[in-house]
C-alpha cells in the first residue's frame, strides 16, 4: 500500500503520528523558504508542509498541478485553520517524498467552477471526474444504487440477471442489433428494456425481481437523451396495483431518506391522466407549486366529462377566442403590474416555434381591483369579471391565456405554467414533490394506419373494469373520423407513473397474463397471429402454463439520480457519457471497423 | 395482494388463523371423498386441504399441475406430519378458492430429478426455473452477489457502470459489433471487460472501483461457454500485488462464510507458475489432493533452473523414455494391485485423442515390496526402486509414467492426475481450496509472427524486478530459434490468478500507469505507435495526466457461482442462458431482421 492514511482522515487527535499519504497536487505554495501543497484524493485534500531542505529539494525535482505525490510525514496542528476543510486543523510536516507519476498541465483546472466547456469535458472525461462537481454525482449515484438494493432486498426482492443478447421484435423505439457471426445473416438485438424476461420470471415463481440494468434505443437522440441508459426494473407477482403504488413509493421515500436525509413523509398524491391534462395540462404534473389551469373553452372530445371553469359559456365576441377550439388560462399571482415590456416578452415567448402559439392574451387584475386586458373593447367589465372569476384570480394577479387548437393548446400552458413558475422561484431543486398518474388511456389512435397503438407496451393490462370492454369488441374502426367513439377510445389502463417534479421517474403497469387477453392485445395493435407469434412465440407460450397476475415498474436510474442531486441533465450523472450524436468523443466512437471484421459477419457496407 | 402469506411461511402457531395462499398446484390426492393439494411459490410447499363440498365443486372447475390457484381458508394441524417440509405440521383447510390461471400440461414435470433433457429445458426456461434445483442456483447466485457487494461496499469500493456501446480494439477474442444507425458505415463494439474504463476511473481517482457486469466475446464457443458473461470486475489504487491478494481472498472468504457457512480459516496458498506447471502440469493446480508430478526427464528450455526428481538422470535402455522430451510420473496411492484389464484401460484413457499419448508405463508397487513394470525388462531392480523413490511412492502405490514432447506430455499427466483424483474421490464438490498462482510469465512468443503475444492482456505490468529489462531492450527477436534467450523470456507479470478447486476463479495484475512503458508494450506486442494511438490514445492521454499506481482483479461470476453451487457447469446458474451454439432456443434468437432496418443501417448481407 502506497499510503497508511487518505487525505480525509486526519484530525486533529492524530498529532504526532506518522502518516503517509498518497494523492494529487491540487496547489503549490511556496512562502519564503517554505511550501504549502494540497494534496488530494477522493476523500478530501490535507495540507503538506514542505520545510526549507524538502524546498529545496523541490527546486531540484518540481512538482506541478495534478501530480501523483507520495509524501511521508508526521501530523502536527496547523497555526491557521481552515474550518472549510475536514482535515483544516492539522497539516502534514513532510520528511520525504517522491513523485508516484508526473501529469502535464490539463486542459483545465480541477476545480468545481471550471470545466472547459462540453467537448473539452468530454473529450478528457477522465480529468472532468476529478472535479468535485462531478464527483459528487457519482458518489450520489451510488448511494442511490445501493439505498435502491437494500430497501429491494428487504422486501424480498431477488436481483436475476437478464441477457442483453436477445431477438429484435421493434416495438416503438428501434432496437440496437448485433450481427452473428456464428448464425450467418442472423442478428441479435440489445434489450430496450428486460420487459418480457421479467415477465417470464414471474411464470416462472420469482415473484419478486428486480434488477438495475442497462437497456439500449437507437432513438434519434435529442438533447439529454443517451443510446444507453440505466433502469431500476422491477416486477412482482400476486399483486394490483395499489399493492405496487405502496410498495414503490416506499423505495422512493427510502432512497430520500437514506440519500437526502429527507422523510417524506407525505402521502403520495394520485392524479387520473385525464386531471392532469386537464388541470396540468400534461401527464407529468410538477406540483411544487399550484396555478392550475382553468378550462374556458375545451372540445367535449378530448375531456366528455368535463364542464368549463366558466359559469356559463366564454361569451362570444372576440374572434381569436370565438374561432379557437381550446381556450384556457393560469393566474399568475402577484403579477398585475407587469409592464408593456414584460408582457411582449412573454408575448414572444409563446410565439416561438417550440412553443408556437398565435398570440397570447392577458388580464391584469390590479391590486385596487381594476382590470385591464389586452383585449378590453370585446368583452364588458361583467364579462371579464366572470373570466377573473373562473381563474381564481385574486386582486395583484396576471390572468395568461391562450386560445388555438386543443393539443397544442393545452401543450403551451403548460409549458407556460412552468415557465412561470420557474420565473418566480417557485420550482426549487431542493424541494420534492412526488406524484402518481394513473388511468392512462390503453391506447393511442393512429390516424396514419387508422389503427390502435399502444400508449404503454402491448403487455399492459387495461383496468379489471374495462377487460370486458377490450375482449367483447372488435378493435377495428369503421369510421375513422368518428374513432373516439369506439369502445377501445375510452379503455384505460392498469397503469402508473411516478412523477417527481414535473418528471416522469417511473413507469409501469399490471400486466396481462391470460393468453386469450395477450392475443387480443397484438390484434388490436394490428399484429397478426403469424407476426406474434414469431416475435412473443415465447410469452404467449409461457402464459399457457401457469401465469400468475403479476405487474411491475421500472425507473429511470439516470434520471432519478440527477432529480436527486439538484439537476436537470443526466450526463453529468453517467461516468462516461455519450454527447447529443451518441458518440463517445473520449473513446472516438463509434468507429470504421476492419475489413476482415466485416467479412467474418458476411456484411457489406453500402455506397462502398 | 392476492395472498396474506407465502407458501413456505406457516407453522403450528398460525393453528387457527385465516390466511389466503396463492401458488401453483404441485400435486394432487384424492382420497375418498376429500381432496389433499400441495400448493408451491418461491418459499415453500403448503398442503391444502379440500373437504367434501369443494372436492364435489373440484369436480365441476378441476384442477391440473401448475394450475394458479388463489386458497382461502384456516390453518390447522395436520394429523399426518411431514418433517420433510418446514411448513409440513400444518394444513390449510380451504373454505373457497379462485383458480387465477389454468395451465396446460407442462412438457416435464416440474421435479428436481426430471427435467426432460437439455433441449427441452432451454425451450421453456420458464418452467425449468420452476424446478427447485434451478431455483436454487439462482438462489445462490443471488446470494453471492449480495455478498460480493457488501464486502466490497464496507472496504470502501464503488459501483460505477461503464459504457456498453464503446470502441471495437479486438486483442484476442473478437468483439461483437453494433452498427450505428446515426453515424453511417461505423460500429460499437459491446464491451469484453471494463478494463480501459476501470484504469480510467482510477486516473480519476475514484481508488476503490467494483462492477458485476455484463461483458462479451464473440469466440467460437465451446461447451460451457457464454457469448454473454459476468464478471465481479475491481480496481484499486495506490496499491501493491500484496494488497490485492488480501483484499480479494478476504472477498472470496466472506462470500465462502455468508453463501455457504463455511469459515475458510486456511492461509490461502501461493505458487509460482513455474512450480504449478512443475508440480501439476497446468497453471490452476486442484489442490484438494496431493499426488503431485515427478519431473523424471524435461527439456531445460522449459524449466531452466529446476533439477530432475530423480537422482542422476533417467537411466538410458528404454527406447520410449530415450527418445521422448519428457518423462513424467505420479504415484497413485493405494493401487498397486491394479488388474491387467484397469491398467489397458487407463492406457486406453492415455491414448484418447483429447489426451493424445503413444502408452502409458507404470510400475506397481506392492504393499510387500515387490515391484511390477510394463517395461520390466528394460531397467535393473535398482533403476526401478531409484524411480520409485523419485516419485515418492510408497508400497502399496502404482506409478503412472507418461514419455513425450514437453507440452502435450505435462498436459496429459495433468489431466491424468485429476482423472485419477476423480476416481479416487479425492475431489470433492463440498470442499474448497483456494490458490494464488503467480508470477506468470509476462509475454508468450507466438511463431507465427515471430514476436511477443500478451499473456495476460496489454495493461499488465512486469514484476517491479522486471520493468528495467523491458525498458532497456529491444522486444525485436533476431534468432527466432533461440528466441528463450531473449530477454523478454524471462520477464515475470505483476500478475495474480485466484484458482478453486482447479478452477480459475479470478485474475488480474498491476497495471502499467507510465504512458513510455505502456507504449514500449504496445510496441512489443508489434503494434505501431499510429494504431496504439488509434486504439489506445485515449488511455496512453490519460497517462499524461498524472496516473497512479493501480491495480486490479476480475471474479468470472457465472462460474464462481456454479463451483459454489457444487457444479462445474456455468449454464445451470443463469437464468436465460444461450446453447452451445450461442442461441437463445426459447427466444429463436438471434434471427433474420427486416430489410429495412438493414437498410437504415447501410448494411448489405453477403450473397443475398
Amino acid at each position: 500500500m502506497y499510503r497508511t492514511d487518505t487525505c480525509g482522515a486526519l484530525r486533529i487527535q492524530d498529532k504526532g503520528k506518522q502518516t503517509t499519504l498518497a494523492g494529487w497536487v491540487q496547489t503549490i505554495r511556496k512562502f519564503g523558504a517554505i511550501t504549502f501543497i494540497d494534496l488530494r484524493d477522493r476523500y478530501g485534500i490535507t495540507q503538506l508542509l514542505f520545510g526549507e531542505d524538502l524546498t529545496k529539494q523541490l527546486e531540484q525535482q518540481p512538482l506541478g498541478r495534478e501530480f501523483v505525490l507520495q509524501a511521508m510525514g508526521t501530523v502536527q496542528e496547523r497555526s491557521s485553520k481552515n474550518p472549510a476543510l475536514a482535515t483544516g486543523d492539522i497539516e502534514v510536516n513532510v520528511v520525504s517524498y517522491t513523485i508516484l507519476n508526473k501529469s502535464a498541465t490539463p486542459p483545465f483546472t480541477i476545480q468545481d467552477d471550471t470545466d472547459g466547456g462540453d467537448d473539452l469535458r468530454l473529450k478528457y472525461r477522465y480529468l472532468d471526474l476529478r472535479r468535485n462537481a462531478v464527483k459528487k454525482n457519482l458518489d450520489l449515484r451510488y448511494a442511490v444504487n445501493r439505498a435502491a438494493r437494500n430497501y429491494l432486498h428487504n422486501h424480498g426482492f431477488m436481483d436475476i440477471e437478464t441477457p442483453f443478447l436477445i431477438k429484435s421484435t421493434p416495438e416503438g423505439a428501434r432496437d440496437f442489433v448485433v450481427p452473428s457471426r456464428m448464425n450467418e445473416g442472423q442478428f441479435y438485438a440489445l434489450p430496450q428494456s428486460p420487459q418480457t424476461f421479467k415477465q417470464l420470471l414471474m411464470v416462472s415463481g420469482y415473484d419478486r425481481y428486480y434488477q438495475i440494468v442497462k437497456c439500449f434505443r437507437d432513438e434519434d437522440l435529442r438533447a439529454d437523451r443517451q443510446p444507453e441508459f440505466t433502469q431500476i426494473d422491477c416486477e412482482m407477482s400476486f399483486v394490483e396495483q395499489e399493492d405496487i403504488l405502496e410498495m414503490f413509493e416506499g423505495l422512493i421515500k427510502y432512497i430520500f431518506k437514506e440519500v437526502k436525509g429527507i422523510d417524506y413523509t407525505d402521502n403520495v398524491g394520485r392524479m387520473s391522466w385525464e386531471d392532469a391534462m386537464w388541470q396540468y395540462g400534461n401527464d407529468k404534473p410538477d406540483i411544487r407549486f399550484d396555478m392550475k389551469i382553468s378550462n374556458l373553452k375545451f372540445p367535449s372530445y378530448a375531456f366528455p366529462f368535463k364542464k368549463p371553469a366558466i359559469s356559463g359559456e366564454l361569451p362570444q365576441g372576440f374572434k381569436v377566442f370565438d374561432e379557437a377550439e381550446t381556450v384556457v388560462a393560469i393566474a399568475i399571482p402577484g403579477c398585475s403590474e407587469y409592464s408593456r415590456k414584460q408582457t411582449d416578452e412573454l408575448t414572444d415567448w409563446v410565439k416561438r416555434p417550440q412553443i408556437g402559439m398565435k398570440g397570447l392574451a392577458f388580464i391584469k387584475y390590479s391590486a385596487d381591483g381594476t382590470v385591464k386586458s389586452s383585449f378590453d373593447k370585446f368583452y364588458t367589465e361583467a364579462q371579464f369579471k366572470n373570466i377573473l372569476d373562473a381563474t381564481g384570480a385574486l386582486p395583484g394577479d396576471i390572468v395568461l391565456i391562450l386560445a388555438g387548437t386543443e393539443e397544442r393548446t393545452r401543450k403551451a400552458i403548460s409549458e407556460l405554467r412552468l415557465e412561470m413558475g420557474k420565473r418566480l422561484g417557485l420550482r426549487k431543486d431542493d424541494e420534492f414533490k412526488l406524484l402518481w398518474v394513473l388511468d392512462f388511456p390503453l391506447f393511442e389512435y393512429s390516424e396514419e394506419d387508422n389503427r390502435w397503438v399502444a400508449r404503454h407496451h402491448p403487455f399492459t393490462s387495461p383496468r379489471p373494469a374495462d377487460i370486458d370492454t377490450m375482449i367483447n369488441n372488435s378493435p377495428e374502426i369503421k369510421n375513422a373520423a368518428n374513432y373516439l367513439a369506439h369502445p377501445y377510445a375510452s379503455i384505460k389502463a392498469n397503469a402508473y407513473d411516478m412523477v417527481l417534479n414535473g418528471n416522469e421517474i417511473g413507469g409501469g403497469s399490471i400486466r396481462i397474463f391470460q393468453r386469450s387477453l395477450q392475443e387480443k392485445m397484438f390484434a388490436a395493435l394490428g399484429m397478426g397471429i403469424d407476426e406474434a407469434l414469431h416475435k412473443f412465440g415465447f410469452l404467449l407460450g409461457a402464459f399457457e402454463y401457469g401465469a400468475p397476475p403479476h405487474g411491475g415498474i421500472a425507473f429511470g436510474f439516470d434520471r432519478l439520480c440527477a432529480l436527486l442531486g439538484g439537476s436537470e441533465s443526466i450526463r453529468d450523472f453517467i461516468a462516461f457519457p455519450k454527447n447529443n450524436s451518441g458518440r463517445d468523443v473520449m473513446l472516438d466512437a463509434p468507429s470504421t471497423i476492419d475489413e476482415k471484421q466485416l467479412d467474418e459477419l458476411s456484411l457489406i457496407l453500402k455506397d462502398r
